[in-house]
């Protein structure tokens, strides 16, 4: 699923892990047996190379790719956050570009006759692994949800404006640090179990080992090659796209992003192409199901619910509030989201619970009953476990151990920091609250990393939520709950969120034959320039654009508010919605579990059926970017049919390309934007009786 | 050339010829030799299909596709004609066209079994003929230049107001009934001289030869049909381009037309992409080196002569008389533009006058010469001549002839109508001006003929201009000179045009088998349907768009405000141009005439100097156009440095396409206008300034 909202994150899922995830959920025993297929011969390829030890993964070209990464994915992923929180795997683009990057290094070394240490696999998975656990840390820190709910700005959208904290780039960062760390000890014991006894599949962290293997075999590296070739060039179009488009963006009404594609009336219910290079390629990348559940639900809302509660206006709410009050149509937009949100979340949080318990219990069964079994069955299985793959791989993984006292002394110690820092950040967060948390939190990482092994879900938002309620009822409105719940979510999200990654990235190292030290070492790097990268990206976002957060910009940040609005239901219930928003929220949320159950019930064929958290995105932002999106979908499905191979080896190189080169143009940007550089020229679309009128002003 | 201005016309000529103008003239001797070459087996591939009998190569399927071919060139040309005055080769175009429309009707019948007579490449070249001879009254017929200079429209634009006659459909389409036959009949007699005789090369009647032959060939037909579905592909894409930048047009300086793509104030200066398919299109039909004048033309005028000349407003013309004012910068555009014209023009008509005379002189000693010569020289010579390829085709050429008595009495019995009709339609034009003329047109036919089958060069505009001076001269002011003129320009510019078109179709004819008879009747058929359906398209876009002729609209007929000063100099002389206006022009004459000369003397390495003619094109208009045709030209490079065969071989269809399917979208376009539904939307382009001023006005 594509979607930073409630429930769940994409941002360290693999590419295929989206597809995976709408065909619905694989079967633990299919999965396995699938992946004893695939590899059969897949270090016999590798087995004259030599492994270098953990220290020698660690190289300092290593970090210095990974941080430059890093950057960029911040800002992409900021920007994904902040206009619509659609967030897709980045992953490929990850691998690709640091394979890239480091391969041209070395190459250049090489014929310099300079190259000390050969770019191993290892050495990418290391890469890979500090990209995505520092790019993981724009979205876990919640610049586009529950921090930047924090704020002023969103605070006055809201009924609830008193309690506030707005950003500062210090208080970020030192909450960031003292609360990103704890996740990733929590998993380090637990390791062993997940991916050697339980053999959880973590689709994503699979596909990601998949592909740097094959980055590293010499049909692989020439297509890879290729891949980076196409990415490049289309990373390009749309740097330049971005920057052409610049000019014409005087305000945010003007240019390609308020584009009437499909007229001024579909324009006014915000239906429009608006020529964004991002959403193109995130909809070349998510699964077509999604994205035509993001236009189903625009069009359901925006073409159909809002025009007819509009209708009612001075009957269900009050005329003249204006298209921005939340006691007006802004209202029904927010909770009526939130409604369907909490639906589709609880479904999938009790799904996965039960998926997990039940996934457990098999294995704890078959373990048993592996123990009563007569010898000779014991050794098939054994034999049958332990290919030559599984051997290699086994007998590295255990190689470098990462003691387990180390790992419970490092959660005591983080934690007792954390319980004593925290609360001079936030008074309204007391230390026993965090306490509370921290002692829960261990359970939760473990259910949201086996959870997400099993199924690729990752139920990171959805836990950030029963934070949000919890502790928010528990402090009271009079207390500062809508503040305290919002932080506890933050401390929950991180460590919930971090847990399932390093158990992805674990999984990438045991098929990449990478150190668990090494993965867990630059994890550990990747994360601290995750607090660093991600608030300076956030800080400059919020310093260029000043209207960032609310309705009209460019950069609405939707999920702040709807964060927000969760957190002052969780303390002060239904009091403010206006009439009949909250039937119509019972509708949606109810409608949310319905579809989902049918969509389970159907089986394969449940593949047709819209998945609900897609379908409450548009609802409170509009359309516009599910139109994008499907014209991704599109040109994807049109490519192959012309040409599957070609469609399948490249897309993801293209969407890649389209994403990357749009969102580093948001650098530039908001350069220009600090610098008080504005756009030159609007390019306004008026109806032709306006231009008239304005014709004639300009005349006069 | 591609250019419809003064001094020459590419409608009918060839794609290649438009190259091989810019390479310089070919000579006589070089032009055989390669012919020979290329040709050497032609007919041997053709020797086992039979060739039809004149009377079963006019099939009244061809005629049905020339006809609704024939339309769709009328919009092109008309479009063309009425935008910049640029009109390339759509041969090709048509060729593919007439033969994918053809091909597929008789497959269908051959399917069916209801075939009587197969698709033959005579019947080929009896549609290209009557397409071309069509679709070129859409230029000759002066739509674009002299005829709708005539009107009060582009009178009230300058100094001699009161002399005009706006069109109606009654008297154009009579006018070009009585002048467009007598080409015809001119230049039949003589077609076995220039023929067989002379072997006159006739680049584009011989490059569409080889394009028919090619298609009537396996391969050939394999790689139509490729070309067709390119030609297809872009056509759709252009058409729908179009309807969708209509949408945004409310008034001409909306929409994607007024774009400006490099910034505002180079937009002040016409200097923008104005994301027309038809230019680009165009561009990459033009050879490099047009695009590159037509850009310096622009560069000179736009971007250096006129802002230059604006600084001296108030000193060497009055000041406040706006843009469009003929005693304004306007008449430095247009005077300026005209001295070049003329300089290029009359450079150009010498030379090809002085190689006719040359050529003619050369061939008479030949023949002399080989009087003298001895028995076996005269064999050898006889056997070279006598190849196969030419046995065939003078035998088929000399079949079906048509009588000497027909075409002189055919000839006499138009002028005789012509002589008592015309001045009826024009008053201005007395009875004794017309009988000069058709006593003088079968000579400037030959001329023109003859030079063309030398150069590919038509200098029908120059005649033109020949008869505008002459005949308004010798009417004077007094008695209507300037109309006088225009309609002269009208009489001599069909005659000589038509009679080149002919000829070109007469090489056609022989060297794919067609009858010169079955030629002949296809130029009849398709000069009446151009006659009929080149003056409805005309009203049709003249009653669609009422501001058509007028510099800001989006059809500013440049050539006809050109054509009717060019008349007014003619009868007044220079009294009404501005100051300093005369030295200019002196110095642009002199300096078209300059670099034509050395151009010619620098041989081969001539190709880098740009042409005069194309460079004063945008001098009147602006060089927006002249943008469009470089990015054309820049994606032909591209695509020729990647791949040069593919490049070659779909290059003309993408852009055939592009032209094609903007073009017929204004078919659509005036059918809208017409009814009176007007684009709903304005996509204006502010300054930021402004833009805050509008907003303002807009929200109180």
């Amino acid at each position: 699923m594509a979607n930073n909202g409630i429930g769940d994150r994409v941002v360290d899922n693999g590419f295929e892990s989206l597809h995976e995830h709408a065909d619905g959920e694989h079967e633990l025993e299919q999965n396995d047996k699938k992946l004893k297929e695939e590899e059969v011969s897949v270090e016999r390829v590798f087995q004259h190379k030599v492994v270098p030890s953990w220290r020698n993964q660690l190289t300092l070209r290593a970090f210095a790719v990974s941080l430059a990464l890093s950057i960029l994915f911040s800002f992409i992923v900021m920007k994904l956050n902040l206009t619509t929180g659609i967030i897709p795997s980045l992953n490929v683009s990850a691998g690709l570009l640091g394979f890239f990057f480091l391969k041209t290094w070395t190459k250049f070394l090489e014929k310099s006759g300079m190259l000390r240490q050969p770019f191993t696999r290892q050495e990418n998975t290391v890469i890979q692994t500090c990209v995505v656990a520092s790019s993981g840390i724009a979205f876990s820190g919640g610049f586009g949800s529950y921090l930047f709910g924090m704020s002023k700005r969103v605070a006055d959208q809201t009924s609830e404006s008193s309690d506030f904290k707005n950003p500062k780039l210090g208080w970020m960062i030192a909450f960031l640090f003292v609360v990103s760390f704890l996740g990733l000890f929590s998993v380090v014991p637990l390791r062993k179990i997940m991916i050697i006894d339980f053999k959880l599949t973590y689709p994503s962290g699979t596909a990601t080992a998949h592909l740097i293997n094959s980055f590293h075999t010499p049909q692989g590296a020439k297509l890879a090659k290729k891949q980076v070739k196409v990415l490049g060039k289309f990373f390009s179009f749309s740097f330049l796209w971005g920057f052409f488009q610049w000019f014409y963006t005087a305000t945010d009404q003007c240019g390609f992003q308020a584009f009437p594609s499909l007229g001024l009336k579909a324009y006014h219910n915000k239906f429009y192409f608006d020529f964004s290079a991002t959403y193109i390629g995130v909809g070349m990348i998510c699964p077509y199901i999604i994205n035509i559940s993001v236009l189903l639900g625009g069009i359901l809302s925006w073409g159909l619910m809002w025009p007819l509660i509009e209708n009612k206006e001075g009957d269900w709410y009050p005329k003249d509030l204006g298209d921005g009050s939340l006691h007006g149509i802004q209202g029904y937009r927010v909770f009526i989201s939130i409604g369907m949100i909490l639906g589709d979340g609880l479904y999938n949080f009790f799904k996965v619970i039960i998926h997990t318990f039940f996934g457990l219990y098999t294995h704890v069964r078959d373990k048993r009953r592996e123990n009563v079994l007569p010898v000779d069955d014991q050794d098939s299985s054994l034999s049958l476990k332990l290919s030559y793959d599984d051997q290699r791989r086994i007998e590295l993984f255990l190689k470098d151990q990462i003691p387990t006292w180390f790992a419970i002394g490092g959660y005591v110690a983080i934690a007792a920091i954390s319980v004593s820092t925290l609360p001079h950040i936030f008074p309204q967060l007391k230390w026993y609250y965090i306490l509370v948390i921290y002692l829960t939190a261990p359970t939760l990482a473990f259910c949201n990393a086996y959870g997400c092994g099993l199924t690729d879900w990752s139920l990171a938002s959805t836990y950030g939520n029963i934070a949000i309620f919890t502790i928010g009822a528990w402090a009271g409105s009079s207390h500062g709950g809508v503040l305290a719940g919002l932080a506890a979510c933050g401390v929950m999200m991180n460590i919930v969120s971090t847990a399932s990654d390093l158990s992805q990235d674990f999984k990438t190292g045991y098929l990449t034959l990478a150190s668990p030290r090494s993965m867990f070492v630059s994890q550990i790097i990747g994360t601290t320039m995750g607090c660093v990268v991600s608030p300076c990206v956030f800080w400059i976002f919020y310093n260029a654009f000043p209207d960032l957060g609310t309705v009209t910009s460019e950069y609405p940040a939707p999920y702040a508010l709807v964060f927000r609005n969760i957190a002052i239901l969780g303390v002060e219930g239904f009091k403010t919605l206006p009439k009949n928003c909250l039937l119509l929220c019972y509708v949606l949320f109810g409608s949310a579990i319905l579809i989902n159950l049918i969509k389970d019930l159907l089986g394969k064929r449940g593949r047709f059926i819209p998945v609900p958290m897609a379908m409450a995105i548009p609802f409170y932002i509009g359309p516009y970017f599910a139109i994008d999106m499907c014209v991704g979908s599109l040109i994807l499905f049109v490519w192959e049919k012309i040409n599957k191979a070609k469609a399948d080896a490249f897309g993801p190189a293209v969407a890649s390309g389209l994403i990357c080169g749009d969102g580093i143009w948001t650098l530039p940007a908001s350069i220009l934007a600090l610098a008080g550089i504005k756009p030159p020229i609007c390019m306004k679309f008026l109806s032709r009786a306006t231009n008239e009128r304005v014709d004639a002003f300009l005349g006069s």
